[in-house]
C-alpha cells in the first residue's frame, strides 16, 4: 500500500515521456511555407514575451510569499511552495510553446484534410495535457515522498499543502493576466477591424490580429493549463490535508486506517493517469469533416479513460479499505468518487445546455436579438442566472451522494474525521483523475482556432479554412466538459480545504466558532459575498482599459500607415507594438485583483479567525454562483452570435447579428477573464487560510 | 413607560389625519381642462384596475397563508397576519389613488410656475407617505396593545410577528407585480414608440403611453409604498421579537428591563412620526426652477425631521435606560440608532455617487457609450459591482457601530440577549423612523413624472413641461435616499430577524446548529446563494415576456388603426387594451417568483432546520449584494443616458445616445423589478421562517 506514491510518481514520469513523444510528433510535421512560418514565429514570440514578462512580475509576488511562508509557517513549506509555483509555470510555458508550434502545422496538415490535421492539433494539445498532469503529480508526489515518507517531518502535511498554494498563485495570475490579455486583444481587433474598418476576422491588415492569436495561447492555453494544474493538484491535496489535520497525524506515526485514507486519492490519481495515457492513443482523425464523426474521434480517448478510471476506482476502494474493520462498505468511497465524476460531467452538460446553439436558451437569445441589443443582453443574463440554480442543485446532489457514500464506507469517525466529509473531499478527484486527456482535448481548441487564423492571414485556399473551421467548431463544445470539471472540482475542493482549515485551527489550539449567528462570522460572510463582485468588477474594468489602449493603437496605425487599410502590396502593420500594449496593460492590471486574493484573507485572519471562516464560506458560495453565471452567460452570447452567423435570423450583417455581437462582446470578459479566474480566487483564499492557519491562532 | 404603545398609536392617528388633510388640499386644486381630466381618469382607471386585479390574485395566496398559519402556528396569528396584509394593501391603494389625482393637478399648477406645483406634488406624495407610516404603525400598535398589553396572550409575540409577515407578503407581490407592469409598459412604449415609430416619449399617439403612466403609479407608488410599509413595520417588529424570543418572554410576565427594551423601538417610532409631521409642513416651493433651490425646499422637511428624531432618540434612551442598574451607558443605544441612520444616509449617498451624473461612474459609462453598447453595458455592470463592495463596507460599519453601542449600553446579557445584538436590531429603526416624510419625498417623484406625461399628452405649452421636468429631475435623486434606507434597513432587519429565528428555535426546544462547517448548513448556504440568482432571472424573464406582448400590441395598433401614426385629428389609440395586457401579463408572471419566497424556506425548514439557517444566511448576503448591484447598475445606465440627452457626447440621436439607450433598457428590469423585489425576498424568507420556527422543531 505504501508503494502508491511511488507508483503515482512513475505514472507521472510516464505522462511526461508521453508529452515528449507527442512533442516530437508535432515537431516533425511540416509548418508550411515561409509566410506561415513567419506568422507562427510572430505568435510564438509574442506569447513567449508575454509569459516571460508575466513570470518576471509574478516572481516578485512569489518571493514575497516565500519569505512570508518561511517566517510564519516553516522554511521547508516555502520550498514546497516554490516547487509548486515553478512546475506550474513550467507546464504553462511548455504547453504554450508546443501549442504555438502546432498551429501552423495543423494548418499545413489541413491541406490534406481533417484526417491529417486532427491528430496534430490533438497531440499539440496533449503535450499541454500531459505536461500539466505529469508535472503536477510528479511534484506533489516528490514533495510527499520526501517530507512524509522519507523524512517523516513533523510539519510534513503543512509542507505538502504549501505545494498547492504555489500552484494556485501561478494559476490566479495566469488566469487574470492571460484573461485580460486575450480579451483586450480580441475586443481591440474586432471593434476596429470588423466594425470600423470593415475587414474580416484574422485579416493580415489588422495590426491586432497577431496579438489576438497570441491571446488565444496565453489565455486559453497557458492560463487554462495553470488553472487545471492547480485544480488537479488541489483535488489530491484537499483529502490528504483533510485526513492529516482532522486526525492530527504526525508523519512518523500514521496508523493503518489513516494510511488507507491518505493513499486512496493518490491511488485514483495513479489509475487516472494510466487511463489517460491509454485514452490519448485512441484519438485518430477520419477523412470526414462531419462534426459528429470528428467529435466521436476526439471524445473516444476521454470516454475510454473515464471508463477505465471508474472500474479501477472500485478496485482500489476494495483493495485499500477491504481489510480493515474500521471500514464498513469500501464501495461507499468509490461511490463518492464516481458520484463526483458524474456530477462534474453533468455540470459540463448543463453548461453545454445553456451555451450550445442546439438547445433552447441560446436559440432564445438569438431570437431576442430581433428586438435589439438590450433584449439580447437581458436574455443572456437571465440564462446565465438560471444556469446558476441548476448548477447549485447539481453540486448539492454531488455533495449529498459523496457524503452518503463516505458514511456508507465508515459511519464511525476515524479520529475526528467523519466518513461523509472524507467522501466529499475525494469526490473532486473523480472529475480530475483524467486531467491528462481532458486538458489535451481542451487545449486542442485554441490550436485549431489559431490554425484557422494562420490560414486566413497566410491567404491560403478557402478549402483549408473550411477544414480548420470544422476542427475549431468542435473546440467550443469540448471546452464545456473541462469547464464543468474545473467548476465542480473547485466547489468540492474548496469545501474540503475549508474543512481542513477548521481542523487546522483546532489542531493549532485555536477555538474556531463558525456559527453564522455570531456577529463576526456574519460580518465575514458579508465580506465574502462582496469580494467576488469586487473581483469581477476589477477584472472587467481591466479588460475595458486594456482594450481601449489597443483600439487607439489600431486606429492610429490605420490612420498613419499609408496603404495599410487598402491592403497595398508589401505594407504590413506594426503587430509587435500591439503585442507590447496587450502585454504591458494586462500585467499592470493583474496586480490588484491578484493581490486581493491573498491579502484580504490574511488581514481578516490575523484580526479575527472566526470572521475569516465566514469570509471563506461567503466567498465560496457567492463566487461559485457568480463564476457559473459569468461563464454560462458569456458562452451563451458567443454561441448565439455564431448561430446567427450560421444563417439564423437573417445571418451575418443584419440587425439581429449586430445585436448578437453586442451580447458576445459583453460576454467576452465574463467567460474568459472574470468567470474562470473566480474559481481560482476561491481556492487561493481557502488555501492561503489553510497554510497560515496555525499562525492565526 | 407602558404608555408608549398608546402614544405611538396616537401619533399614527395624527399621521392619518395629516394624510386626510393633505388629501383635501390636493383634491381642492384644479385638475385642468377636459383633456387633462380625461388623461388623469384613464391613468387612474388603469391603476385601480391593476391594483384590484392584483389584490384579487394575492388574496388567494393570503387565504392560503391564513389557513396555514392558523393550523400550524396559531389562529390569532392568522388574524394579525390578515391585519398586516389588509392595511398594507389599503395604504398602497390610498396612496396610488391620490397620486393619480395629484398628477394632473400638478400639471395645472405648473402653469403658474414651480412655486405652485411643488407643494401639490409633494402633498400628493405625502398622502402616500403618511398613509403608509400611519397605517403601519397603527396596525402594529393595535396588535401589540390587544395581544401583549391587554390580553397578555401566551403567544402574543408570535402573533405580533405574523403582522410583519402579512405586510411582507403584500410587499413582495406588489414589488414583483408592479415592477413587471411598469417595465413591460415602459419598454413596450419606448421600443416601438421612440425607436420604431420615431415619436417622442409620452406622445398621445402611442397606445402604450397610458399604460406607461399607469406603470409609474403601480410600480413606483403602490409598490414602493408596500415596500416601505413592510420595511417600517419590520424594523419595529425585529427588535421586539428579538427581545421576546431571546429572553423567552411571556406577555404576562415582562420584567422592567425587558420592558424598556421592548418600548425603545416604539418610542423611536413615536418621536420619528411626530418629527415627520412637523417636517412635512416645511416643504414649500419658491418661484425658481433652479434645481438647487427646489432640492433645498424638498429636503428641508426630511432634514428637520431627522434632526428632531436624533435629539429625541438620545432623550428616549436616557429616559428608558437611565434608571436601571442593568444598563451601563444609555447613550450606547442612541449611538446604535443614530449609527444606523447615518449608515442608511451614507448608503443613499453611495447609491447617488454611483448613479448620479455629477460623479465619475456615470460620466465614465457615458464616455464608454462612444465605443458602443457593449462597452456601455460592461462599464455599468462593473460600476454596479464596485458599488456592492462599497455598500458592504458601509453595512459592516453600521453593524459594527450598532454592536459596539449596544455593548456599551449593557455588556452583561439580559437573559440571553446581548447588548450588541440588540443594538443591531434597533439600528434599522433609525433609518425608518421618519418614513412618513421620506416616503412623501419619494412618492413625489412619480407624481412629477406623470405630470410631465400629462403635459405632453395634453399638448400643453412647452413652458409647462419645463416646469414639470425641473420637478421631475429632482425626483431621481430623492429616490436615492429612500432606496439607501430601504436597502440598509433590509440588511439589518433581516439580520435581527435571523437572530430571532435562532432564539425562537431554541425556545421551541430545538437544537439549532448554524456552524457553516456542518454539511447541511453549508448545503443551505449554497441554496441560499443560488436563490437570489434564480429570483432575478425569473423576474427579468417575466419583464421580457410581458414587454414582448406589449410591443406586439403597439405594433398591431400602428398597423391596423388608420391615421394613428400620422396623428390624424380625432384618431385615438386603444390604450385600454395595452393596460389590460400589462395587467394580465404582470399578474401571471408574479406568481412563481412570489411563491418561491414562501415555499422554499418552508420546505427546507421542515426537512432540516439547520439547512434553513444556512439558506437564510446565504440568501441574505448574496441577495443583498445582488440587490445593490442591480439597483445601482440600473440607476447608473439611466442617468448616463439622461446625461447624454442633456448634451454630452453628441447629445440625443447620436450613436453614443443609442448605446446609452441600450444600457438604460438593460437596467430597467434591474433597478425597477428585480433589484427592489430582492430586498423583500430576503425579509419574507426570514420572517416566514421565524413565524413557523416552532413548527419546524
Amino acid at each position: 500500500m505504501s508503494a502508491i506514491p511511488y507508483l503515482a510518481l512513475v505514472s507521472a514520469l510516464a505522462a511526461l515521456a508521453l508529452a515528449m513523444f507527442f512533442f516530437n510528433n508535432v515537431k516533425q510535421a511540416s509548418p508550411g511555407d515561409e509566410r506561415m512560418v513567419f506568422l507562427m514565429t510572430e505568435i510564438q514570440k509574442g506569447a513567449r514575451a508575454f509569459l516571460k514578462a508575466e513570470y518576471t512580475w509574478v516572481s516578485v509576488f512569489v518571493v514575497a510569499m516565500i519569505v512570508l511562508i518561511a517566517i510564519i509557517v516553516h522554511p521547508l513549506a516555502s520550498i514546497s511552495y516554490l516547487v509548486g509555483a515553478v512546475l506550474s509555470a513550467t507546464a504553462g510555458y511548455a504547453g504554450m510553446t508546443v501549442a504555438t508550434m502546432a498551429n501552423a502545422r495543423t494548418t499545413e496538415a489541413a491541406k490534406q484534410g481533417p484526417g491529417a490535421a486532427l491528430p496534430i492539433a490533438f497531440r499539440g494539445g496533449a503535450v499541454m495535457g500531459f505536461a500539466v498532469a505529469g508535472l503536477a503529480l510528479l511534484g506533489l508526489m516528490a514533495v510527499y515522498i520526501v517530507f512524509v515518507t522519507l523524512l517523516e517531518h513533523k510539519e510534513a502535511f503543512e509542507i505538502v499543502t504549501a505545494y498547492g498554494l504555489g500552484a494556485s498563485s501561478i494559476a490566479l495570475f495566469s488566469r487574470v493576466g492571460g484573461g485580460i490579455y486575450t480579451k483586450a486583444a480580441d475586443v481591440g481587433a474586432d471593434l476596429v477591424g470588423k466594425v470600423e474598418a470593415g475587414i474580416p476576422e484574422d485579416d493580415p491588415r489588422n495590426p491586432a490580429t497577431i496579438a489576438d492569436n497570441v491571446g488565444d495561447n496565453v489565455g486559453d492555453v497557458a492560463g487554462m493549463g495553470a488553472d487545471l494544474f492547480e485544480s488537479y493538484a488541489g483535488s489530491i491535496i484537499a483529502p490528504i490535508s483533510l485526513v492529516a489535520f482532522a486526525t492530527g497525524l504526525a508523519a512518523d506515526d500514521i496508523g493503518d486506517d489513516a494510511l488507507s485514507l491518505l493513499m486512496f486519492p493518490m491511488a485514483i490519481a495513479f489509475v487516472g493517469m494510466i487511463a489517460s495515457i491509454i485514452g490519448s492513443f485512441l484519438v485518430k482523425g477520419g477523412e470526414s469533416t462531419d462534426s459528429k464523426a470528428l467529435s466521436r474521434a476526439l471524445h473516444l480517448g476521454t470516454n475510454v479513460a473515464m471508463g477505465i478510471t471508474i472500474v479501477a476506482t472500485v478496485a482500489m476502494a476494495f483493495w485499500l479499505f477491504g481489510d480493515s474493520d474500521a471500514f464498513d462498505q469500501p464501495i461507499g468511497l468509490a461511490i463518492s468518487v464516481i458520484g463526483g465524476l458524474i456530477v462534474g460531467w453533468a455540470l459540463g452538460k448543463t453548461a453545454e445546455y445553456y451555451t450550445s446553439d442546439h438547445f433552447g436558451p441560446v436559440k432564445k437569445i438569438a431570437a431576442q436579438a430581433e428586438t435589439g441589443p438590450a433584449t439580447t443582453v437581458l436574455s443572456g443574463i437571465s440564462a446565465g442566472m438560471v444556469s446558476v440554480a441548476a448548477s447549485v442543485l447539481l453540486i448539492l446532489v454531488g455533495v449529498g451522494v459523496a457524503y452518503w457514500g463516505g458514511e456508507l464506507a465508515f459511519s464511525d469517525d476515524i479520529s475526528n474525521l467523519s466518513g461523509g466529509i472524507y467522501g466529499i473531499a475525494v469526490a473532486a478527484i473523480g472529475m480530475l483523475a483524467t486531467t491528462g486527456v481532458v486538458v489535451s482535448v481542451d487545449a486542442y481548441g485554441p490550436i485549431a482556432d489559431n490554425a484557422g487564423g494562420i490560414a486566413e492571414m497566410a491567404e491560403l485556399d478557402p478549402s483549408v479554412r473550411e477544414v480548420t473551421d470544422a476542427l475549431d467548431s468542435l473546440g467550443n463544445t469540448t471546452a464545456a466538459v473541462a469547464k464543468g470539471f474545473a467548476v465542480g472540482s473547485a466547489a468540492l475542493t474548496a469545501l474540503a480545504l475549508f474543512k481542513s482549515f477548521e481542523f487546522a485551527i483546532a489542531e493549532a489550539g485555536g477555538d474556531l466558532n463558525l456559527n453564522v449567528g455570531e456577529v463576526d462570522v456574519f460580518i465575514g460572510l458579508f465580506i465574502g459575498a462582496g469580494l467576488p463582485f469586487l473581483f469581477a468588477a476589477l477584472t472587467i474594468d481591466a479588460v475595458g482599459r486594456a482594450a481601449t489602449e489597443m483600439i487607439e493603437e489600431v486606429r492610429r496605425q490605420f490612420r498613419e500607415i499609408p496603404g495599410l487599410r487598402e491592403g497595398k502590396e508589401g505594407v504590413i502593420p506594426d503587430s509587435a507594438r500591439c503585442v507590447e500594449i496587450s502585454t504591458a496593460a494586462s500585467l499592470k492590471e493583474m496586480i490588484i485583483p491578484g493581490a486581493l486574493a491573498v491579502v484580504v484573507p490574511l488581514v481578516v485572519g490575523f484580526i479575527d479567525v472566526d470572521a475569516l471562516g465566514g469570509l471563506l464560506a461567503g466567498a465560496l458560495v457567492t463566487g461559485f454562483a457568480l463564476a457559473i453565471f459569468m461563464a454560462n452567460a458569456g458562452g451563451a452570447w458567443d454561441n448565439a452570435k455564431k448561430y446567427i452567423e450560421a444563417g439564423a435570423h437573417g445571418g451575418k450583417g443584419g440587425d439581429p447579428h449586430k445585436a448578437a455581437v453586442v451580447g458576445d462582446t459583453v460576454g467576452d470578459p465574463f467567460k474568459d477573464t472574470s468567470g474562470p479566474a473566480m474559481n481560482i480566487l476561491l481556492k487561493v483564499m481557502t488555501i492561503v487560510s489553510l497554510v497560515f492557519a496555525s499562525s492565526f491562532v
